[in-house]
């Protein structure tokens, strides 16, 4: 069973985002034990003050360290894994996710203002991770993110054991277009190949799909991935039709 | 005010995650209105269906056309932008962010399981982007993620007006290192720079900070960013550092 622990100043905004489906479910089946934990709490001042102003000037606000720190020594024990979301860090990316749905006990800390004192980060955090190239309020939602993407992947954890083999990103490409009933809606309709039947000319399709929009919209995807020679021959074929 | 219709399977999760903080105060504040509405409510058979097998096979349902659309032509004005999260999108960016928070109405369409049919997303949604490389077990945190981006860019959402100016990406870097109080913190001191108080100092300091962790983490940023005799000179004393 993984244990999670969440550590910010709005335990609810994560607890509310992780109470329903997968992650829900997850907890009921016994794959998942999160606990949600108020920094507030870690205080000594009456006033429950986390934040401080910044050395060196500047707008908002910084983390104080004392809170942080007091609540990870807390909760920390000798397996666990500290995870700080963070805009000025390496992006997430899949293989992350299933590096952390194989360890025993992770604790996601959420700052907010202009983040957590460098020194918390230097010497009490193990991992920082950042979504992508955009900035949010705070890091609750970045961590109720991270922790669905993991809780997906713990055995178990989906309906179906195949659904996430054909994910985006399951073998380095984007995902293939769905199509479901009825076969002609609006007049558009669905493709003759997914209607036919014929399994090989369907895997094939569906490549040949995720290999366009993956050239469209992701090429640095498929310059870092090797290709075998189906693959070489698609790509071809697709950049044969764009000339 | 900006208005954003949220459309989904699980109303609660994006209502929940945008009920607190930012989000919370700029309804409060009037800059901004948030619905949230139920696919569901646009089924027509007595089992609220949602979602039918997938043409051609293979794990996982597929969001049913009808009962999307419906909603979609219900909750559409003339003015509305309909975006959906997809993990086969391109990434969402600060510039996306930026360009959102100026638009009049956005609906946001969360999918779930293999996603929407593919004439719904190319005859009824406008934008579609993805977080970043990994896979979530459903739109609606990505909507959420993507509504708390745009809502701290609306005028007056945050405290400070000064703060969005110095977050990561702002002016295309990482964000620096921040300390606050105590000078000392388990035997480790804030730099001498941001206690000094030397205003051009810090200045430089921090751009130096932020280029080293964009180096080291992100150095596609840099490589896109036209360079001032500033940085050139900063970049080339971090790179002699570095031999």
């Amino acid at each position: 069973m993984l244990r999670i622990d969440c550590l910010s100043i709005f335990p609810e905004i994560i607890s509310g985002a992780l109470g329903h489906s997968i992650p829900s479910l997850a907890q009921e089946k016994g794959l998942l034990a999160v606990a949600h934990h108020d920094i507030r709490d870690y205080t000594t001042d009456k006033h429950q003050k986390v934040d401080d102003i910044p050395y060196g000037g500047g707008a908002g606000m910084v983390f104080k360290p004392e809170p942080v720190v007091a609540a990870l020594s807390d909760l920390r024990g000798q397996d666990a894994l500290v995870i700080h979301p963070s805009p000025a860090a390496p992006r997430l990316t899949q293989q992350d996710v299933i590096d952390l749905a194989a360890k025993p006990h992770l604790i996601f800390l959420a700052s907010r203002y202009e983040g957590l004192d460098q020194r918390v980060i230097d010497h009490h955090v193990d991992l920082e991770f950042s979504l992508g190239d955009f900035v949010i309020s705070g890091g609750e939602l970045a961590c109720a993110v991270m922790i669905d993407a993991i809780v997906r992947m713990l055995p178990g954890a989906l309906g179906k054991a195949a659904s996430f083999q054909e994910d985006s990103f399951y073998d380095g490409l984007l995902d293939h277009p769905h199509y479901t009933r009825p076969p002609v809606f609006e007049g558009h309709a669905v493709p003759e190949v997914l209607q036919q039947g014929h399994h090989e000319k369907i895997r094939l399709w569906r490549k040949e799909q995720a290999l366009r929009r993956t050239l469209a919209f992701r090429p640095d995807l498929l310059a870092n991935r090797e290709q075998d020679k189906e693959t070489r021959e698609l790509l071809k074929k697709i950049r044969a039709g764009q000339d």
